[in-house]
Order: structure tokens, then C-alpha cells, then sequence
């Protein structure tokens, strides 16, 4: 089968690899439908230079057919349409069954040794049981794209907006306007926020944004858009506040949009965090709440309401790609030409 | 009148100063009957050199007799006895509505400008009606000790714990043995916490956390620490960890002693803290909250069980002096002989 490798900085290619096999009693097999470029996949395309390790796979978000399962294997069967989680866990340990599903005591990431990744014709599921979630669509089902969020950006912006608390009535802030950003806004509004101010720079991400429920953009940035936000807030700042960049001005802007005694719920990968702003989140009591989200807990309900037609995340893809141009989708979402990229095998 | 000033590293007097007259019509005077020497006060006196700004008045922390007070004030009058919490409030603001009284738009520090502080004979109060709740009980009250504690340590311990999600039947590591520790030892049992797991070096620390209710004690520091609490709780960590000292590695700890999806309640003033350790705490969802408590807002529940004799912190005091002798009391506390010194003026 063809699948997606990458060999480091700038340099990711669909190469011809092993077709998968069943493993364990628990694994299963399955023909990806639709799958997509994450955020956290630039990470590793713009380091410069040969990737640490060796080449390796890539790709955590699928939707796909299950074409053969283990002989442990009893929640799902040849010819279910599955959504496939960012992490794969078995949730039966204590830490699944706490709902923090990224911590399984026997889970691991996709492209992990000996594991398959998301971006590619088919993978070996481990865990198949604990990860993947059917959902009672046809293979062409219109709402696959939707269904495909919920593989992570939309399980993690809501997991971002659990975090900062967000209830009915709630006012939030929501920093970053990528598609984690974005399902953010979905999500507070899902949860009863009355007030989500986005901060976006780019038009057509501030136009999604508000198509999601945003009420207020602010374009401004750091110390500025701390004003900003304030100016709106009768000086005050909100109660909660949505980290979804990961960098060290996204967290400084976060925790100063945040009133005294707010929440930061946090879920941007912090590759460019140099430390977090403990002194004002000291002297002002604001928490921070959050970290990878564990979308498998988030799955069955977030689906439920997708499937109902109350929730369609799927306008983050806003560029639609063959999985052989898979190059063209990474570089498009470097150079923010697509917020997010959907590759069909 | 005699009050405490800070000189510089090492360096603390007892001096005569002005007597304390009413400023604003929300001023009241009030008598020290008892004030108290805090490990945050060392933070500055272990500071070598003269003071920053030049010599200090300091203290923050004392019960007293009301004296006199402005014409705008309601709550209480001359002859009352009071507990001053650590941040002066008024208790009607937007940060003061949301009990994060510390955050008063209205309010400041013991000690600041123009501001008397609290280890000496008298001080002016502002905000008193926000900031001083009246005790039922005579100025020779041998519970004093124990409201004492109610101006800081044991309201912090309280705060650490709440924070950090404490409820009937939790496990829950305390970081740190000096006098918020302990309180929050206590703290914790009376929220309901059935495990406490006290870290503790210093025999007659760990003594006095037993006697407040721990149930273990962990000798250990830093990764021994971790894996000591591990090994207590099958592998996992616990749910609630209190951070009360404000070290990098005290940070470490708490962050490694919480299981995944667990609470690190903190109130350690972050002095020696070089990055909060934002990678475990993203990818095992650490979560940290807290701050410098708003301990005004705590204070009429745990008076109301000082009183009951359902709460009893004083212990924490094991070195009683007279204002006079303020400067052994802090060489005492810098060199660990006491855990915490009470002065009677």
C-alpha cells in the first residue's frame, strides 16, 4: 500500500510500504476513507534538516472501513465506518477510565514503532476495542469530513473549552484562529457560551470564526490585544480563556486576557512555550487547565451531535487533495494558504 | 509606637515610628495583640544588601483590637477584636465579588506606601469594613493563636487545597512541610481527604502533619519523591497534590506526584521557580491551579469552626516572643529552629 513518510524538514513523500497485517488478537484493519493534515504535523516538516531517527510515518487523524479485526476484537466488525482517535488506548486502565485516554498504560501514538499512521490507505489499529468508535454511516456518507474532526481538532477544542470551564452563559476568549482555534469557538458556543471573542488576523479565518458563533474578533496581538479584550470586558478580562497556538506570546496573550480567579483551558502543543507566565497567573489566580486532549473520551457525544445534524465542524478543511499531492497539502498549510487539508486515498 | 522594619539582608528592627491616625473615612485603627513572622517575610530578608526602595515597614499578618475607626465605617468598632487577612480589600468590587479578593481594584499590600504592616504595636486599616472581620471573643482569648493563622497560613493552606479539588474520600501529596504545608495538611482533612501523604525531611514537622492528620510520610525528594508516591498509590500518582513552597524542584515534584488528569493546587510564592514543567503538565493533563490566596474570602467559615473548636492550626506556632525581640524571631525561622514565631507586642 501506499503510505506517507517523512524524511525530514520540508520533505514528506507517499512511498509504496507493508501492507498492514493483524498483529495482536486486538488489532484491527482498516481502509482509510479520509484523513488530514494536523497543526502539530508542521512541527516536524519545518525542522530543517534529516529527520531525528530515520524516516518515519505520519498522520493521526482517519476515518476509514474496518476491513479484518483480531479475534479479541468485539465493539466493532468488517464494513464499519470508524473514527480512529489521535492516540490509540485501550480504555480499560485506570487512566482511561478516568477519561484521560492519552495516558493509557497501553496506548501510544500512531507512526510509533511498529505502529502505522493516519496518512496513508490503511492501518493496523492496536487496541482496536478501546480506540476506534463506529459510527452507523455509509463509506460515502456526506458527513465523513465532520466525523473526521472528531479524530482531534474537534474533540480538542473542546476539550480546550472543558478546561477553561465553559458553561451556559459563559464570556471566553479564544487565542489562535487555526483549526483547533476554530473547533474552540464551536465548542464554547456548543457548551452555552453567550460571548467568544477570537483573536484572528486573517479574514478568512475571523469570517469562519464567526460563522462558528464568534462574537467579537480582535486582530490585535499581546500586550494589545490584552487591551483589547479588556476594553470589551469593562477592564476586567474573561473567565475563560482558550490556549490553542502553544507558543510563548500565545501563552503570555492567554493568561492576560484571563480576569482574576479565570481559567486558561489549554491545548496547543508547546513546542514554543520558553516558560509559562507563572508570576501573573500567581498574583492574579489564574488557573490552567488542560494539555493533549484525550478526544476518545469526547467521541460518542460529540458524535451524537454530528450525526444529529447540531454540530458540523467540517468547514475547517478548506482545501480538499488527493492522497498523492500530500506534499502540496503540507506545504499549502505551511505557507497558510489551507487552514487544514483533507486527503482522500 | 514600635514597628518592625526591614533594613536589608539580615537586617530587621524593631523602631519607633508614627503613631497610626485615621487617613480616610474607611480607615480603622486598630492594636496588635498578636502578629506572627511568615516564610514569604524571609523571602526579603535572605536577600543580602541594603532594600531595594530603601528601609521597609513589614508584616502582614495579626489579630488586634479595634481602637477607632472612620465615619464611614459599619462593621466594626472600637473594642472589637479582628483578624486582618494578608491583603488589605474593600469587598465590593468586581475581583472582590468574585472572592479573589487579593485581585481588589481598591486594594493593596501591608507595608506598601503609606501603609502601616502588621509586626508592630498599632496600624491603620483601610478598606476596613472589606478587610477585617470582627472575632466574638476578649482580647486575652486563648484561641488568638489559632485566629492568627486564619491571616494567612492556615487561609492559604485552605486555598492550595481547594484548588487542587480536595473532597470527601481523596488522595492527596502535599509539597512542602513549613507552616502552609501543614495547614494544608490539615486543610485537606477537613475537606474530607482520606489519604494525605505529607512530604517530610524534619522530624518534628512530619510529627506535627501526623498530628493534623496525615496518614504517610515521604522522606524522599524530587524524582525519589515521585516514584515513593507512586509506589503508594499503584503506579499512578494521586489526584490532588498541594504545592506550598515555590522551588523549581518543589514544582517538579508536584507536577510528577499528580497522576494524569490531576490537580496541583499551589500557593507557593514563586520566588525560586525557573519555568513551571509545562511538558508533563500538557502531555499527562497536570492540571495547576491557585495562587496567592484571597483568604479573606475564607475567613468567616474557618473561624467559624476556630471557634467551634472543630479547627485548631496554632500548633504551627512553635516559638513564642515579644515584638522586641522580632529579629532573633527571624533569625529563628531563617535557620529552621522554628517553623513559625508569634510576637505579642
Amino acid at each position: 500500500m501506499r503510505a506517507t513518510v517523512i524524511h525530514g524538514g520540508f520533505d514528506v513523500r507517499l512511498q509504496e510500504v507493508p501492507d498492514p497485517v493483524l498483529v495482536e488478537p486486538t488489532d484491527a484493519i482498516v481502509r482509510v476513507l479520509v484523513s488530514c493534515i494536523c497543526g502539530s504535523d508542521l512541527w516536524g516538516y519545518r525542522r530543517p534538516g534529516p529527520r531525528e531517527g530515520g524516516p518515519g510515518r505520519i498522520g493521526h487523524e482517519f476515518v476509514g472501513v474496518v476491513e479484518e479485526v483480531g479475534a479479541d476484537v468485539v465493539t466493532v466488525r468488517p464494513g464499519d465506518v470508524v473514527v480512529a482517535p489521535f492516540v490509540w488506548s485501550d480504555g480499560t486502565c485506570p487512566n482511561c477510565r478516568a477519561g484521560v485516554h492519552t495516558s493509557c498504560l497501553h496506548g501510544g501514538d500512531w507512526g510509533g514503532p511498529g505502529v502505522d499512521a493516519g496518512q496513508g490507505e490503511a492501518v493496523r489499529v492496536p487496541q482496536a476495542d478501546g480506540t476506534l468508535v463506529a459510527a452507523p454511516v455509509a463509506p460515502d456518507d456526506e458527513r465523513l469530513a465532520a466525523l473526521l474532526t472528531l479524530s482531534d481538532v474537534m474533540g480538542t477544542g473542546h476539550h480546550a473549552a472543558l478546561a477553561a470551564g465553559v458553561r451556559p452563559g459563559s464570556a471566553v476568549a479564544v487565542v489562535g484562529d487555526g483549526a483547533v482555534g476554530l473547533c474552540g469557538v464551536l465548542a464554547a458556543r456548543r457548551l452555552g457560551a453567550e460571548r467568544v471573542i477570537l483573536m484572528s488576523r486573517h479574514e478568512d479565518r475571523s469570517a469562519l470564526g464567526r460563522a462558528f458563533g464568534a462574537t467579537d474578533v480582535v486582530a490585535e496581538r499581546g500586550e494589545d490585544a490584552v487591551a483589547a479584550v479588556r476594553d470589551l470586558t469593562e477592564g476586567l478580562g474573561v473567565p475563560h480563556v482558550l490556549e490553542c497556538v502553544g507558543t510563548q506570546l500565545s501563552w503570555e496573550t492567554a493568561v492576560g486576557l484571563a480576569r482574576p480567579g479565570g481559567t486558561v483551558g489549554y491545548v496547543g502543543v508547546p513546542v514554543e512555550v520558553t516558560a509559562l507566565p507563572h508570576w501573573p497567573m500567581f498574583g492574579r489566580n489564574v488557573s490552567v487547565h488542560g494539555g493533549v486532549a484525550p478526544v476518545r473520551a469526547y467521541l460518542p457525544e460529540l458524535m451524537a451531535d454530528v450525526l444529529a445534524g447540531r454540530l458540523d465542524p467540517s468547514p475547517v478543511f478548506d482545501l480538499e487533495l488527493p492522497l498523492a499531492d500530500v506534499a502540496a497539502g503540507y506545504a499549502a498549510m505551511h505557507e497558510r494558504r489551507a487552514i487544514k487539508v483533507l486527503l482522500r486515498p
